[in-house]
């Protein structure tokens, strides 16, 4: 596999290494001798670490937030797997770039961006409809959606390749424009059965445990989509060894965006705050391929949906709240990032219990 | 006991009103019209319908955020139930309000806060210490510190019922000067032993399901403090059955005056974010006083401190996040400021399913 990899591709994967055990370690220490009882901070003290981890400083001062989303249609929509039409994909990209009284966007993440600071990037990955043309609209659609995996491939490799190298592209952008959190998006009617298939394959479990119900379906749609996800399991030539090969074979272009801009942020080392089961599924295929991935992302919440608590599991990464979200669109990691620059504030402008004075220091 | 309530008080506690129901009920329908599968939003929709109830209208729009960190000593202290010495209590007011290169503050409170957007607001609610003069600090103290509630009551009725009001009189400045969600906050040292008395008495639970490690004391002390807790609980003269004349016998002054800056909030209809297990032993004495006060209550995050889950199953009310945190200084609230400032802005700038044009509304 790895020696048809497109070789931009090989590159970036190439230039990811693991987070700087050394700047973990003089934080821990730092930590240690800051104004408050050792640990009661709680999970926000690993948050912290792990952030001079990706950012190589005891003193990680991440800033600019982006949430990059990524819309993409899918063959087995027409399998009746979602509670929505199709062209629900195409309108809801109308909505994130619509002007409104309150500023660009009138959906529920461009709602929250807005609130905490986050600028909102919108990506073509792949809608099957004539999207208008838009300035902030970042058009890298491969082709008018996926096909019907229950039958066929959704994408060639070359198609999932140019998909991935397109969201990394989009990462680079919004990196260079100041995003040191990165938050991959979607927006896909159908995409949660694309990602139950990509879990279910990739953590060998069966698809009832990770099938679930996403936008709101009812128990004949869902049985529907966990028939849907076991055609793609079973049918032949699937069962690829290789991540990549799994993503084309089962996913779909948004999730193939996402981990390219996984990848990107990994590469130049900045965070990447995980939203849902979506993403999970794109995190999936991205630490199958390189492990040291992993150390750049920060789950937001436990989704409602079943099968993100395996994921994050498998991922050995603990979600920062859990909130019932199930809606997509990076909703999610937007709400979380003002948690994460808020622990690596604490590493920064702490004072130590001798700057301070105060007695009871370790 | 409501003869003898101070005038003053007596207004406030009558000028708290339930929370806006026609607005709660117009939010709601609102809701199921934007954007979104319904639902999909999890709790967060359920917050800013609460919103909207505190607000008054079905699109509320909260803007300022506020921490008040009261901060006072307690004799208990003397007891060993703490890991810290008293003198923590005036060395961090001092950390509170020192000059950092950061900006004023060198306290996690502040670090989250100015990572968020909120003002730190310090208050001298009854230290044991002489303190600096300093512009920012509230000088409200009762006395220098509470007398040991093993062997006493802890505060006379009217040294409560002054602190209540001084944090009355802290809220309604923080509101003058625009804060719309208002967090108290606490420091003092062994303040966990009165708070788990006090939620001991109006849960009517053993001490030993009520207090935890605080700041993270050992074995011993923590037998120590069940023990301080259970002789509180079982000396002569106590067992009052109004909430206030139990607040003074085994309360603090920070905690009467969180008790006030809730009425003050409550009263001027503005959102409380409740913190940790401190801040919810004022909320119970609080909503056993005036049920309503509860409609304005937002818990932040369920903290490590055992007794702090009993208290929000009392209050019917679910916390936003579970990060493990047991700091105190109002940390935990500030952190979920960001959650419900966006909560209120789906309401605000979601477009509907009409406005927007996409298929599949309700």
């Amino acid at each position: 596999m790895s020696t048809s990899l497109h070789p931009e591709l090989a590159a970036l994967i190439a230039a990811i290494k693991p987070a700087d055990g050394s700047a973990m370690r003089a934080a821990r220490e730092r930590q240690a001798q800051l104004t408050k009882p050792a640990g009661a901070l709680g999970d926000l003290e690993d948050l912290a670490v792990r952030l001079a981890g990706v950012f190589g400083t005891e003193q990680p001062h991440p800033q600019g937030v982006a949430v990059l989303v990524a819309a993409g249609d899918h063959g087995v929509a027409a399998g009746g797997v979602s509670a929505y039409p199709p062209e629900v994909t195409p309108a809801m990209v109308a909505n994130f770039l619509a002007d409104t009284p309150a500023g660009p966007g009138g959906a529920a993440v461009n709602a929250i961006a807005r609130t905490v600071g986050a600028r909102v990037y919108v990506m073509d990955a792949g809608v099957n409809a004539d999207l208008p043309e838009h300035p902030a609209l970042f058009r890298a659609s491969v082709r008018r959606g996926t096909r019907d995996l229950r039958s066929e491939p959704a994408m060639t490799q070359e198609e999932a390749g140019a998909s991935v190298l397109a969201g990394a592209a989009l990462a680079r952008r919004a990196i260079e424009e100041g995003a040191d959190l990165l938050i991959p998006g979607e927006m896909g009617i159908g995409n949660t059965t694309p990602a139950a298939a990509l879990t279910a394959r990739l953590l060998e479990l069966d698809p009832t445990r990770v099938t679930g119900r996403g936008t709101g379906v009812d128990d004949a749609t869902l049985l529907r989509k966990v028939d849907a996800v076991r055609q793609a399991l079973e049918r032949e030539g699937s069962g690829r060894a290789d991540p990549l090969g799994v993503l084309a074979d089962l996913g779909g272009f948004e999730i193939a965006a996402m981990l390219g801009m996984m990848f990107q942020a990994a590469a130049s080392r900045r965070a990447v705050i995980l939203d849902g089961f979506v993403e999970g599924s794109a995190a999936l295929v991205g630490v199958a391929l390189v492990p040291a991935l992993r150390d750049f992302l920060f789950p937001a919440g436990e989704c409602a949906e079943v099968g993100h608590a395996a994921q994050l599991a498998h991922l050995e990464l603990k979600p920062m709240f859990c909130l019932g979200l199930r809606l997509g669109e990076g909703t999610g990691g937007v709400l979380a990032a003002p948690l994460l620059l808020s622990a690596a504030a604490t590493l920064r402008e702490m004072r130590t219990f001798a700057e301070a004075g105060v007695p009871g220091g370790a």
